[in-house]
């Protein structure tokens, strides 16, 4: 019974408050827990998650008016055409629009976490960690713009991104999706990443018909799981939790991201998809977040299935949304019919729900879709995978790749070099250079392989330089007759290019009927290379032929042993569709390298954890009979360039301040070379005393630099409150009277707080 | 001024409280804090704890009143003679009682933490793991009972023992002092050491002049340092703190514990040395223990030195004294003195010293040291290792030794056996034994190596066996001639014992004037035995000769590629001095294996933690996607017999209990072989759903069953709501209705908790 005088909820004039709270007013009890509900279709034969066929999905759009689908573009799916999605997505509005009662737009979410790269031809940048290798704020902003123009043009509205998990456990198989160790670097580059997928800095995002809904995951600890083991309890101290893990969540949710996704994980010995601590005292009383919650895929059934929470998935249901989770991403009819009847009992009042529906149709407004939900179908093939798109996704690779070692400047290869041999697991593969979340095994022609790289940025050459190639082994597994052939091929040429590491996985190294067994590498127990992999760059490094290691992986594997067989050593952390190219024009020194590691390199597995802001602890045999708490093989933050840096000066603006005062923090570099160089300029903050243990130095800020040779630079980091505060295991911090002590590229400097 | 009709301090019928009273009242602040401060001497020429000469010792005892000396049996001390060190205590005692003021005698603390073994001849136990795999609490007691003995021989009154730490950390370098994985087992057996040292089990021991303090360690969670290095952070959540680190403390506290040591270690941002919050508030009000907090070592100081939560010594001195810490166990005159300022400028209150004060003269009335602090000076040497006490060493020896594989019945060796190979870096050593905690480089004689054991046991047998020896290696590295000569030997042998594992340490593997660089191995990053020690091996087993494997180690090493090579593998966790004759009669047949492994064997150090009450969580890829997380080479609880055992029943006495109820679960097991053995019967419990993550399984109960052939016996656990209960965040724990499960030895049942 709609007054007259009332906008609707289809007048484009009203409000969005007005045309929420006019919808929420005509929904039904079955229609509300619709729109609380995902399901999706994958239309392939077997994937773990049980999906509808596309045309089941239908059904559930027009009969349960279920609000959210994921009928594509999830790894399993078999329409990844950039030509079919967009019809598929438009299909399903249609039906949603014209079929349904209320005619609810439909949100479409997917995981494009590193470019819409589960759409074929789509622009892939590399994976987060070698996003966060750039140290570049601004690449991960434009990145993730391209990524939601891309998304968009196929129908999706909602990413399941940033990943804004802080990765302190290497072994865990998803390390890669991270922007690495520090939280301060992952809180800005999320916040970046925020800002491009939803168009705005201010919260006001959304609107633009480039935009798409962002999802900050994991929340809260998803990303340190015990032995690396993927969903495993993450069972740490509050304090740790507060100072290390939610930090860049807030940075995140301050961005104005629209959707949080729960941890599959249990901290503190409550699973988080079930959790009010931690999904409403937390997120929402103590970080203020007012959007929408969404589980991820399974999240609510595992409280039942696995952690052993709830007795039945009716209970399961119901304790997850008393926590505070809004939607059950791929809950189906079976979720929306339980809470219809947890409601209809009484046990989940009806008032929790209206809560997560207005939150839903809010982004339904925001978003546009009650205004036009649908998209121009051939929009998809125009815009995914443009020219300029790949122009961003080439730049970002070449600023990703980390020089690790260039003993006697092996690196770049001069003219000298005629015969390069490229050989190893991952040269010729472009699947290694993506990994997961991205269609696998398509055609080499959808990206450049580093053996491709290296055949173009040679062409181009007046030196006339001949790239061989031999495979010499896979990830698993060589042959005499291979390391043969490579090491003969080594013999002749005037430079070797070993490309080793991992190749495509998700989650626990999977599924298996993409990579086969996950009990062999790359594995959670290892993170040394496989024997047959070492054994090629010893074959070939043993001919004496210069030898450059590139480790193609998606986590800080250890190499001691091939750092020392080798004379340079590059890294690149998934580098996407033009990492191939990329690390070719390192090699021969047409880009000079910036990368820096935004994750420390252990010597062995058995190092674990190796983080550069461990905290101090005694030492009761005395500082010889103690081997050091951080010893990585190559440090956070460590990366070479093909020119000098000297860092001239670290200044403080003041040396004493209040416990409220900001404080800049600056530091001059010159570049002492012959090339320009980017330099990624790293403050780090030691709190000298302090009433709880806190780390021997922890990030706190970083700028990077381009310097042109002989010039000098400046970079500035503002210090505030939250930077210099004690955090206490209630989340809070203080800051504390007492010395700080600031570091920088071998520069120090200090101020203390007074009383 | 002392009232004529009130007792004073020195009247034998006074009752304690009135004698502490007295005395207290006499005390000057000075006194006082002599009180709580302790000091050591080694009269080394050097060792990392700076150390006292043993006459400036004297000097404090007699100039500053100190109330704790610890001139002897340090590890360091080059006092460690039986016939010599009753003497010195007899010297400090006459020192304190005739040349102070008040005439109050010394405490004396050591760490006897496996037998009085840093004295020189002492009765040598198995370290804790081992004992631990007798899963015999009477051992323990027993054992403990012989070390407080040979103790109070030699003028020493409280030992630092017994560790009741949870070993949740393989790396870690003390791994074998405590009592292993299970919050159950360590329970017990701390327990049962408490009252063993102190002589009663309702907390009235210590009144026997055969009785000391027992000091329950290191408290609360010291075991699970972050990457296994010792002291540092163990950064748990509160629910596991609670759940498995904390219930042990709280047996050995209700056995009357006369001492808690607190942790060097952090746990959850507070350095435990300082923390009121686990200190007082857990450890006094929470746990209600009501006795002394002897500091670890350094264990204040390292407050400011370390943790950086004190700018000063002084300020940590106020900080640990605050928090709730009674005695600076080597804090020395500069603490006594900082804390008579600290009292004097108003920032300790003296109520709060007074109270430190009375708990350390209430333990020294009980001990009856007033009366007679004295020892015969003669009884060290006829009371230290006596033929008594080793013969009941020598017991618990053959019951800490684990057969863990014994393919084709390789073991016991038969008749046909009468060339006996015997090779590997511990195979004729006795440090290698006993590790730390003992006299290092003692003559062999002191006891009985492996090869020793060997061939006594085949002396005795009738067909004549003869025993070869070939070092074969060392702990780090061999030669070609050494293998080739152990080769050789095992070609011409019937059988082949190689003994291999790790040798003498402390801590962080070291001290380095002892076992050499400390970041060679074993270390705490490696749990795979070296290379050198692995070829040995393969060369012994390649000769086809049939092997067996020995390994003697302080912590679960990861031999997956060992235990293929080998036949049979037989491990001991330091056994003692009696632990070579303890395995050769195993490896021969004299003695029936029963231990029972204390700690899961990891198949490598990626694998960690490996531990068999995990908690389960999501598998987002299904179950065959994702590698178990638990995958032991030899699961806890694991360990063979020359006979066999059949689990015939398990039954509970209910189906159905109240949350208040206890219940029975009782199982049968019967022999099925030709000889006598024992099986430890386990009992593991699984609470099907609850409202937090709990364990997949969990060891609740356990009882020793010694069978004949052809007969059968009965284990019966009692489950109380302790086991059953839930436990949370601040430590509670509430029985919650269900379904519950236990197993034992492939056995089951089920029963369920009402509303």
């Amino acid at each position: 019974m709609v007054d007259e005088g009332t906008p609707t909820y289809e007048d484009r004039q009203a409000s969005i408050d007005e045309r929420v709270d006019d919808l929420l007013d005509r929904m039904t009890l079955a229609e509300k827990t619709g729109q609380v509900t995902g399901a999706f279709s994958s239309d392939a034969r077997a994937d773990p998650y049980g999906s509808h066929a596309l045309k089941d999905l239908e059904s559930l759009v027009r009969e349960r008016a279920i609000g959210w689908v994921t009928p594509f573009a999830t790894g399993f799916s078999k329409h990844n055409s950039p030509a079919v999605v967009p019809r598929i997505a438009n299909r399903l509005q249609r039906i949603a629009r014209e079929e349904t009662r209320l005619g609810i737009p439909l949100l479409v979410p997917v995981d494009a976490v590193h470019g819409h790269a589960n759409v074929a031809g789509a622009t892939v940048f590399p994976h987060n960690l070698g996003l966060a290798a750039t140290w570049s704020p601004d690449l991960v902003r434009r990145a993730a713009r391209v990524t939601a123009t891309e998304m968009r043009a196929t129908g999706a509205t909602v990413n399941y991104s940033p990943n804004t998990d802080v990765a302190r456990e290497p072994r865990w198989g998803r390390t890669y999706e991270t922007y690495g160790e520090a939280a301060r670097l992952v809180g800005e580059l999320a916040r970046a990443e925020v800002e491009g997928l939803q168009g705005g800095s201010d919260g006001s995002g959304l609107a633009d018909s480039t935009a798409v809904a962002a999802t900050v995951k994991h929340f809260p600890a998803y990303s340190a799981p015990q032995r690396g083991e993927d969903a495993a309890p993450n069972d740490v101290s509050m304090s740790t939790l507060h100072r290390v893990f939610v930090p860049p969540f807030e940075r995140a949710i301050d961005a104005g991201a629209a959707a949080v996704m729960p941890s599959y994980s249990a901290v503190d010995g409550e699973p988080i998809h079930g959790s009010r601590r931690f999904l409403t005292e937390l997120l929402r009383d103590d970080l203020g977040f007012d959007g929408l919650t969404l589980s991820d895929w399974h999240g609510v059934a595992f409280l039942h299935r696995r952690h052993g929470t709830a007795p039945s998935l009716r209970d399961a249901v119901d304790q997850a949304t008393r926590a505070g989770l809004d939607v059950a991403s791929i809950g189906g009819r079976e979720y929306a019919d339980l809470l219809v009847d947890l409601v209809e009992e009484g046990r989940v009042p009806e008032a929790r729900l209206d809560e997560s529906v207005r939150r839903v149709l809010e982004c339904k407004f925001r978003l546009g879709l009650f205004d036009d939900p649908y998209v121009d179908p051939n929009e998809g093939q125009e815009v995914v995978g443009r020219d300029a798109h790949r122009e961003l996704s080439l730049q970002c690779a070449r600023e990703s790749i980390v020089l690790l070692q260039n003993d006697g400047d092996a690196l770049p290869f001069g003219d000298d070099v005629d015969e390069l041999l490229v050989t190893g697991p991952n040269a010729a593969s472009l699947d290694a250079l993506c990994s997961g979340w991205t269609v696998a095994g398509l055609s080499e022609a959808h990206g450049t392989t580093v053996r491709d790289g290296l055949e173009t940025v040679t062409d181009a050459r007046t030196t006339g330089t001949t790239v061989t190639f031999e495979p010499g082994a896979s990830i698993r597994a060589t042959t005499d007759a291979e390391l043969d052939a490579a090491a003969a091929a080594a013999e002749t040429a005037d430079a070797a290019v070993v490309v080793l590491g991992e190749t495509w996985y998700v989650h626990e190294f999977g599924p298996e009927s993409v990579t086969g067994p996950t009990d062999e590498f790359p594995t959670r127990s290892q993170l040394e290379l496989p024997q047959a992999q070492t054994r090629l760059l010893e074959r070939v490094a043993d001919t004496g032929t210069p030898t450059v290691l590139v480790v193609v992986a998606g986590r800080p594997l250890a190499i001691p042993d091939e750092s020392r067989l080798a004379d340079a050593v590059l890294t690149g952390f998934y580098p996407g569709y033009e990492g191939g190219r990329a690390i070719a024009e390192i090699l021969v020194g047409e880009t000079n390298p910036s990368g820096r590691l935004p994750i420390s390199m252990p010597k062995s597995v058995g190092h674990l954890p190796t983080v550069h802001d461990h905290r101090p602890s005694p030492r009761p045999l005395g500082e010889d009979n103690h081997p050091p708490a951080y010893d990585p093989l190559f440090a956070f933050g460590h990366g070479l360039s093909y020119t000098d840096f000297e860092y001239e000066s670290l200044t403080c603006t003041a040396d004493r301040l209040d416990p409220d005062d900001d404080l800049d923090v600056s530091v001059t570099v010159a570049n002492r070379g012959d090339r320009t160089g980017t330099e990624a300029v790293q403050l780090y903050l030691r709190d000298v005393v302090s009433s709880r243990v806190t780390p021997v130095r922890e990030l706190v800020g970083f700028e990077r630099l381009t310097i042109a040779p002989g010039e000098r630079k400046r970079a500035t980091v503002t210090l505030t409150p939250a930077e210099l505060g004690v955090t206490h295991p209630d989340g809070s911090t203080v800051v504390e009277p007492g010395r700080f002590e600031v570091m920088s590229g071998g520069l120090s400097g200090e101020f203390t707080v007074t009383e």
